[in-house]
Parts: C-alpha cells; structure tokens; sequence
C-alpha cells in the first residue's frame, strides 16, 4: 500500500512536465573518500580467477555534511575475469569527526581501455550503511563513485569522488 | 600487475586536464525496460521487516543496439525497512531478438518525501550479466536506473531508463 | 550486551561436559523439498564462467509441521568454474497449505567426483526467510540439504531432503 | 549436459542401498578456527536494527591436514533482527603454513533460548575460498560450524569448530 503510494508518486513526478521527464538525472558530488592502500598482495588462481587482496590501511572521508577517518584494518578483494575486466570489492568502515561509524562497500568492474583508445576513468557503485541520524541519508540515496589515484597524497592512496544521484 | 596498470591508467586519465577532472561523470540514455507487474502480495512482517513481492510477468527492453522481451516468471522482493524506506531487489531475465540471455539485478531504496516536499524519482543500483559477445559491455559498464510507472503501456507495468555512467 | 550473554550462554553449554563437546553436531531430518525442473537452458560463456538456467516449474515440500508447494517460476542459475565444479543458485518461494510464502534460497558446489571414484551425493545450503508466526523457526535454524533426482516423480524433478543441524 | 550427468551420477548413488538412501549425512571434523576478539563496538541503530562490530585481531586455525593463522584486521558485523535473533557476518582471512591466503565468509544466526530451556550450541555456515591446489577442497565441500567462547584461550576469543557434511 505504502509502497504503491509511493511508486504513484514517483511517476506522477516523471509523468508531468516532458522536460524534465526527459533529461538524464544528474551526478552532484557528494563528498570524497581517500583510501590509502598497500601493496597489492596476489593469492594466486581460484576456482573464480585470479585473487588479489588491496589492503586498505587508512584515509580520510570529506564532503558537504561529512567529515572523518577511513578505518584501517580492511581490505580491496579482487578477481580477474574471464573477459579481461577485473572485479573489485573493497569493504571498510568510516568514522565521522562526530563519532559515527559507517559502512562502505564499494564494487567495480575495471576494463582493458579498447585497442588504440585511452584509458576510461573507473567508474564504481558504492553503498552505505549508516546509523539512524545525521548520516542516514548516505542509506538512502543512490550513489556513484568515480575512481583514481591520489597522487597528490603523501602515501599511496586511491581517491573516490562520490556523486549522489539527483 | 595487470591491475595496477589499469589503476595507473585510470588514474592518468583523471590528472590530466583540470576541467575533464572537475566535471562529474555524465549519465547517458542506453536502453529502457518496461516490467510488466502483478498485484503485490503482501507476505506479513518478517525478522527483517514486512515483506511482499511484485510479480514480473513480461514486458520489453529497447534502445541503441538492443531489443528484446523481459521473461515472465520473475519477481521484486521488497522489505520495509525501519528508517520508512523500502528496499526492492528484482531479478529476472531478458532475451534480445537475436537470442542472447541477459540477468538483471535491479535494487532500489525509496524513501517517502520529506514532509511538505513533491515526492523525488526513485532511482535504481542495475547490475547485468550477459554471455561474452554482443552484449558483454552491460556486465562492464556502470549504470543507474530511473523508476517509475509506464502509465502509457496497456497493462499494468514500471518503466526503468536506464543510464550509463560515463 | 544481549549478544554477549548469548554467546556465553552458548560457551556455558559447549563449556560443561567434554562428551557432549567432541561430539559432532547432528543433521536431523527436517523436511523435503521436490521440486520440478524444466529442460537445461545454455546461456553461454560468460565473464565467470559458463552458464545455465534450470527452470524450476513446481512441487512439493513436506514434512514435520510443514506441507505445500513450490511456486513455478523461479529458477536454478548455474556456473561452471575453472576447477571442474558447478555453483548452483535456486531461489524460489515454497507456499504452505495454511498460507505462508516462505523464501527459499538454495546454493550447491557440485564437484565430479575423483578418478575412480563413485560420484559423491551433493550437499546443499539453503537458506530460508519465512514470515513471523508459525514457520519463523525456519529462519532461525541452520539446514543443509542433501540433492539427487526424484526419479520416482512423475515428471522431471530434484528431491532435496533438508536436514536441521542440532 | 556435464551438470546434468553429475546429477545424474549423484542420484544414482543417493538412489541405490535403501539405507544409504535414508541415513541422515554425518558432520565430521574437519579443523578448528580461534579467533581471537576485541570488545563488541555497538554502532547504534540502522535502517535494518542495531549495528554491531566485533573486531577480529588474530589467531589460529589448525586440523587435519591444515594448520596456520587467522589475520588480524578483520570483524563480525552483526545485526539484531525483529524476532529478536542476531545475525552474524564475520570475513576474514586465513594464512596457512605454507603460505595460502584463505577467504573465510561465516555467518550465524543467535536466537535466544526459549522460556525455561538451556541454550542452545550456536551453528554458522562457513564458506571458504582458497587458491587451487592444496587447499581447494575447501571451496568445494559443504561446511558447518559449532561457535562457542574459547574459554581456555589467553586472550578473549571464540571457537569454531568445523564438520564437513558427508
């Protein structure tokens, strides 16, 4: 019932002005995770493919709204795939300033850029879990992650842009 | 090895232009799925919240460089979650015109409007496997899905545009 | 807190009589799930691996405090490793004679037996979800199942047989 | 087609000797995990219940054929569902003797004893994702676990005792 409600008024909003109905929703960065990393560590062939484990051992979470530490003690868990694009799966937790701890799971799929063209940026899809309160907002919007090097941090360290979607 | 050259590529790709790095990533129309849907069958409250499920009954996808019918015998599992949101998680299949079998995991949060404010589009977290070949690009891209009713479609039904990040 | 006195409550029993401690727990028979199965489909390679689908088309499930159905329309989603076995994912809904849907989701790695060896039967982890209320023991309890062909069922069909571990 | 012969070969067996057929599958001991434990760290209440982590900071894990170390940084990350059971999710990694790196997935779920009844053992379902060779039997056999405080342990940790189900 609740749920009906709620889809009709999804597209009582889609279905009015055809404007707005069609133009894409837009990325609104959000806030920007740094996850510094060690050194990627191969546990050889599995029954899924090659394995790798990324520690994660550090890092900061800062944006509108947010700011605070990435947990170290965690990790990036990768398999490589029979089509040449690698899985990843990092999971860790963030400590807000104001002591709330959240969860992150962050999975992408990274491809061999096609024959003769450069390299795509990585583009990942990341979810949260956060305590009820300030931070509830981060389980409940829809979130895209871009990825890359920080290589302007003194260790090495990946940066996250993350955009909401609006 | 391999994936640290990827990471470094990626990541060559983001340091180089200011702007290019400054702007967010785009959502770009791919292809739009029509589900078609049964009544919701409320299955009471579990451990885990209230519970019921949307059939799939049929219904199509189309867009550049794909065409085909969602198979019926499907299904969106959905929980009431304590924060008022709800949780969807449908999972069925497509088969293109030309016979290729594609699984779709589609999850969505939607949250009632806050207090006073229009109700907001409900976005979707789509993730694709589809056999090596023509479609092996949507289980390596990244997408977002925009949900509402296909108020125009004869049977009762929910219109997924979906986007791909780029 | 309460989490913490559930473990030493636990600890407390496995604690006390070194008998009962080296005692292997035991697999108790709980009920059994037939369930119909249509013709395999190949889907093909695919970045994991080959795959199939084994449709799942009805039947039955019986025993102690339980007796229904297994909903049609659902499915076994397969893939073929790189070490010779199979990963076999069913997910499904079974409906009581008394009303309640109760989700069951069922994983499996079948193996091909060693070089001269029989084929070993092939064990399962279902999960289940059922509503609170008289068949809420069904998600508080851990099963394994034990999967072979019914081959004295009128049409093709799996007989899996769930075992509660006590 | 192989799948359908692997079925085939295991109804078969399971189809054969009446007895064998009706025999319950036996848990037999495989290897113990200790996981050594830091204090639980309550995150308060989410959209699906209070949070918990319970942080894993070492320890062993020996047995037939396998003898080595559970990694420190790893947790169990628990949530307390309506029914008043709490499920339990712990990821970690294991290092053997001679160097494998093992994916250990095991999760749980607590219910409180009924009203004037001891409580009960605690069983988890164990994954395992290890490097082919030596220790692939892990990821393909079917595994059960029996949780309990390891009281003779000199820092605070559990036990999980692991059967394999044959």
């Amino acid at each position: 019932m609740r749920i009906a409600a709620t889809i009709i008024g999804a597209i009582a909003m889609t279905a009015t002005p055809a404007a707005a109905q069609e133009a894409p929703p837009r990325l609104v960065p959000a806030f920007t995770i740094v996850a510094e990393i060690g050194p990627a560590e191969e546990l050889g062939a599995t029954a899924r493919g090659p394995r790798r484990i990324i520690p994660i051992t550090g890092g900061t979470i800062e944006g509108e709204g947010i700011s605070g530490t990435v947990r170290p003690g965690a990790w990036d868990w990768q398999v490589d795939r029979a089509d040449g694009c690698t899985e990843l799966e990092a999971v860790y937790f963030v400590e807000t300033d104001d002591g709330a701890v959240i969860n992150v799971n962050n999975r992408a799929t990274i491809c061999p850029p096609a024959q003769g063209e450069e390299s795509a940026p990585v583009f990942t899809r990341p979810i949260f879990e956060a305590p009820l309160g300030a931070y509830q907002w981060l389980g409940q919007g829809t979130f895209v992650g871009r990825l890359g090097l920080a290589t302007d941090h003194p260790v090495p360290a990946v940066r996250i842009e993350v955009f909401r979607v609006q």
